[in-house]
Parts: structure tokens; C-alpha cells; sequence
């Protein structure tokens, strides 16, 4: 973890950019102290619960990069009363125009990005469209503050190799600063240029124009990133322990008591080349056995096997042996726990335990 | 919930046998109260952490039915001194001999079951194998406690219509009626004879042999059971409250703060005839409006769209309107959240608001 840190924390220095890491992979005070520049951030958060949750442990600049209702702005309200500097986004009009609306109440003028959509894979104004920018621009400038444009390159999850990847960074680049130079042309301002994903983040040849990048999941990995190509199997930070509880030789299937409620159901790399099941199964020092996957899961049993196709064979694991499993994704199988069990150097001793939270 | 736990109690009631309701699904000992026959039981549950938390409400009697480790062993010694009836579940005789020695070293026997693959899907001994569980038993009446046989048809998931249904539910009493006469006919106790799925429990025509029913997701049930029949669309009694957070208007879709972390991923309908996506979208009064989807889903981010190849129109949902979202699988989504807000009544006011836990 701390050399997946590190990694990007130099690489983003090299391009001349900051980072506001996206804490909505850890949910974990302890992992966003050594994930973020100082204990004041910056950060991203994916909720509420996850503002109050940092702003309590003394973080003081974030984004909620998720869309707002006008029904949370009273807590945004009040989390800003508490000397958090919380900004919001939007694509919308309507939403900036609730947001000035309770800025105006309020005496204090609510910080927003607008969110712009650099690949159609979900939520944003398309960059070409002027017009709904600086309709959004000056429906916020009627009480609040336009604090500039935000774009996340959730498409570059399906590219693959360097040469698309860097394509996807470029395309994530391009529109965000294209966006921000529409507002600065109508006179508006845009001081926050913030873009990013891990894929795009590790990518990115060039951020001019750009001033922040956001990232979550680089700080564990795990095996869509690895599939992706932006890191290795053995960055992968994260895993599960579980243990043997039975077997069906006949099948050639080995029952471990990790299913789906402690690997999640993400099944990510199902669309990658190499479909790692619900997680590829290491040894104790977090060493891959050859093709070994927890092929099926339910919800406290899982079934380890070989990979289909492949020449590997079952490796003798007996009643009660233990074994990690690896992630396809980081965030979605941290989610199941409520603690992070910490381990450093060779022994793989627990150093220490780490809370996570969850929630709303 | 209160109907589909009265009608599950009185079918069985019907067949003459009793319930020992699964608790994996509600984690609640809210809901637990009032799936119970009795506060003190009789319960299954998929994890000691369950144990723990509902010995702790005063439950009495239960079965943790996921294959033991020896590991675990001091756990469930320490339970069974609390006074906790607790059984294990092994289809080994390696586990077998591990609880025996145990018990020899305890003083005390641990009641254990053997577990019966009846239909092939996951873990257990094939009811005809009579070798292997004469074994098994033999080497539990070592110090242990053979208190009888399990099985679960978790392949009636699979199952489609009526018919098969009843198959599968025959296909698990046979299986585990025999099992129970192998080690009887060999002079072995069996005094429990135990199975149980939703599908098969609300199938099952004649439960001959059988003691006891165990079933889960029958007291909220999901789309999935829908999908196999077993319920309506209106009586899946928990769905995921989301708020409208943005449109793309040309693509045809509604963005909701719901994403994966509000629903899981789980996408159990894939596999049925209708793919219900994520999630089925209702208005806040529960009800369906026709073929709305909860088409894909980032973390915090949900796309809500028609289903593909409907004609049915995207209704007129505006920021800040709020839906109901029906979850595939109630198990999966029920984890996903820290409390159950419980409404009741046309004006779906919250009454009470009961938590659940997680972890292991």
C-alpha cells in the first residue's frame, strides 16, 4: 500500500499536478492519513456519511464528487458551518439553481463544480455544450460560488494497453480544460480543474491545464487494474483470508469459507481478457497459486478450483489450511468488512487493525 | 415481512414440521424476533458472528451451517458454556475427528451434524455414500455428538416452474431421509433431519422424515424469487430508497444516488427470464413503474433506464424525486446497509428504524 502511494504521489509530482485522492475506496481514517498531502486533505468522498466521517478526523477540503439534491444541502450547510471547506457537484440547472437558492438562506455562499461528462459513460455536460455550461455558471453565480469543473474518466475502465490508455487520459484531459476555457471565455470563473480515475491517473503523459487529480482505487489495487495493465498482480494490497472448510475431489473443487459476502460480487475481470472469477487464491505470504480461482460464491462458502482450460493442478490444501484471496475489486470487497487487519514484511504479521466504516 | 413470515409458518405448520429460520438474511434481531418461533429459537446462522450477536438477544437453540474448522472450535466451545445450544455442520471425517478431540479435551460433546449434498451444487456427503458417512459418524461418536443430517437443495435456484419445484423439494427430503437411514440402520443417533431453501420450502408437497425447515430470504424475498415463482413482485418487502441526481436526457436516463453500494452487485435475474437488472424501480408508494430498470450501477451512482425492448415510456422524474428500488437478492442488498427502516401502512411513514450487523 504504501509503495502504491508513493508510486502515484511521485508521478503526479512529475507532471506538476496534486492529488485529492478519492477516500471512497478506504472509508478508513487510518488509510487516508497516508493516502492524502496533510490531515487536512484534500480528498473526495463518494457520501455524506463519508464527509462527516473524515471532517470528524480533521480533513477540511473536500468534494462530494456525487451529483446533489437539494434535500442535502443542509448538511453540506452545516458541515461548511463547522469550517470544512465542502464543495458540491452538478449537471444541472435545476441543482444550481437549489444550490444558490440555499446558498442565499443560508448567508454563505456553497461551493460547486460542474461536472462534465469527457466519455458518455455516466453523469455530465458534455464539453461542446457552452450553453448548458454557462447557464449552470450563471444560475450558481445568483448566491453561490463556482468553484470550477470536475470530469472522471470512468470509460478508461475498459480500455486496453498503454496506447489507449494514454488516449483515454488525453480525452479526459481535453475535455475538462476545454470546459473550464468556455466558462473563462463568458467571463466566468473556474479556478479548480480537477480530473481523474487510476487508469487515467497512472496514464496521463501531460496535465496542462489540469489542477488536481483524483484517484481511489490505486491505493490497494486489485485484479480489474491489474487486467487494465496499471499495475501488477503482486501491487495488489488487498485481501481476504479464508479457510479450507471441505472439498469435492470428484469435481476438483476445494470449499473455503469466504464467499460473496466477504469478496463481494463484483466480477469485473469477467470482461477483461483473463476472467479471475471472484478472486485468484495466493498462499499465506500472498503468493498466486498457478490458475487458482474462487470460481463460484455464495454467501459464506466459496469454491476455489482450477481455471477452465488450464494445466495447473489442485494444490494439496487440507481442512482448516488458509489461504488470501485477491479482489477483483478493491472498494466493493472492502466494503464487506469492518476493519482492515494490517500486515508488514515478510512474515505477514497483523500489525495492527485498521476500523472502516460504511453507511450513509 | 409479517405476511411472508405467516405464510411460510403456516404452510409448514400444514406439513407438520417445524421452522428454524436462517438468519443470514436479516442480521437483525428485530427481524429475528419476529421470524422465530420463540425468542430463544430454534435459528441457523452462516457465521459465528451471528452466534455471537443472537446468543447475546438470548437465542438458545441453533445451527451454524457452514462446514467447521478447527479454528473455530474454542468459539463454539465458549458459546456452548454460555449456555447456547450451538451445533456445527462437517462433511468430513478430518472434521469430524477434530470435534470429537475437541470435545474429548472440552469435557463436553459438540453437537454436530453431517451435511448431505442432495442435489450437487456445493459442499456434503452424497446420501449414498454410505461408507463416508458411517465414517463420519463413527469418528464424531469419538466424544462428539451426532445429532444428525442437513441438507440444502441450492439448486432449486435454478429450478423454473412449479413442477420442477416440487422436484427439487422431493429430490432434498430423499436425500436426506436416506442419509438419515444409512446411519440409523447402522445403529448411529439421528435425531435431526433437517433441510431447506426458500423455493423448496414454499414447494415441498410432503416432508415426510424431515424435523425441521430452514429457509432465509423467505421473510423479505427479492426478485429473484420472484423470477423463480415462489413470490409477487408485491410482496418483496425491502427495497433501497434513492433520490433523482441527474439525467442524460438523449440517452434515455435517470441518474439516482443509489449505486453497488446501496444494491451489491449482485445480478442473480441475469440467469432468469427477466433480467431485472440491479434493481426493479417503484414510486414511493412500493409500486412498480412498468419495466424501469436500475439498468447499471458505479459505486454511489445507479442508471435508471427502460428496459431494453420495452415500450414503456420513462416517467416524468424530476432532481430531488425520490424512487423505491427492489433488490435481486435480499441477502445481498440487506448487507449493504447498517439498519432497516421499517415502514408500515398506505403513507409508508418509518416506524422504527432496527439495526442489523455484518462482519465476522
Amino acid at each position: 500500500m504504501e509503495r502504491n502511494v508513493a508510486r502515484l504521489r511521485t508521478r503526479l509530482a512529475g507532471l506538476g499536478v496534486g492529488m485529492r485522492p478519492h477516500l471512497k475506496t478506504c472509508k478508513s481514517v487510518a488509510v487516508a492519513h497516508r493516502v492524502m498531502a496533510s490531515p487536512a486533505g484534500p480528498a473526495t468522498v463518494s457520501t455524506l456519511k463519508e464527509a462527516e466521517h473524515f471532517a470528524a478526523a480533521g480533513v477540511r477540503d473536500m468534494i462530494y464528487a456525487v451529483g446533489i439534491t437539494p434535500a442535502k444541502l443542509g448538511q453540506v450547510l452545516a458541515l461548511r458551518g463547522r469550517g470544512v471547506d465542502l464543495a458540491v457537484l452538478l449537471d444541472t440547472v435545476a441543482q444550481a439553481e437549489a444550490v444558490a437558492a440555499a446558498s442565499r438562506e443560508a448567508g454563505t455562499s456553497i461551493p460547486a463544480l460542474i461536472e462534465i461528462d469527457c466519455d458518455g459513460h455516466r453523469s455530465g455536460v458534455r464539453p461542446d455544450d457552452a450553453q448548458h455550461l454557462l447557464a449552470i455558471g450563471r444560475a450558481l453565480q445568483q448566491g453561490a460560488e463556482l468553484r470550477g469543473v470536475l470530469t472522471h474518466a470512468g470509460g478508461s475502465y475498459a480500455a486496453r494497453g498503454d496506447e489507449a490508455l494514454r488516449q483515454c487520459a488525453e480525452q479526459e484531459r481535453r475535455g475538462v480544460v476545454e470546459a473550464a476555457a468556455v466558462l473563462r471565455g463568458a467571463g466566468l470563473p473556474c479556478p479548480v480543474v480537477s480530473l481523474g480515475s487510476t487508469p487515467t491517473a497512472h496514464s496521463a503523459a501531460d496535465l496542462t491545464g489540469v489542477t488536481e487529480v483524483r484517484a481511489g482505487v490505486f491505493v490497494f489495487f486489485d485484479l480489474v487494474m491489474a487486467g487494465i495493465g496499471v499495475c501488477r498482480i503482486e501491487d495488489i494490497a488487498l485481501s481476504v483470508m479464508a479457510t479450507v472448510i471441505g472439498h469435492q475431489r470428484d469435481k476438483g473443487w476445494i470449499l473455503v469459507d469466504a464467499g460473496w459476502m466477504a469478496m463481494s460480487q463484483d466480477r469485473g475481470t469477467s470482461k477483461q481478457a483473463v476472467n479471475q472469477g471472484y478472486g485468484l487464491v495466493c498462499n499465506l505470504a500472498g503468493e498466486a497459486y498457478p490458475d487458482l480461482l474462487l470460481a463460484d460464491a455464495n454467501q459464506e462458502h466459496g469454491i476455489v478450483t482450477v481455471r477452465p482450460g488450464s494445466a495447473a493442478s489442485l494444490p494439496g490444501l487440507a481442512i482448516g489450511d488458509r489461504v488470501r484471496i485477491l479482489p477483483n475489486h478493491a472498494c466493493a470487497t472492502g466494503a464487506q468488512h469492518r476493519s482492515y487487519h494490517v500486515v508488514r514484511g515478510a512474515d505477514m504479521a497483523v500489525q495492527a487493525e485498521w476500523p472502516r466504516f460504511g453507511g450513509w
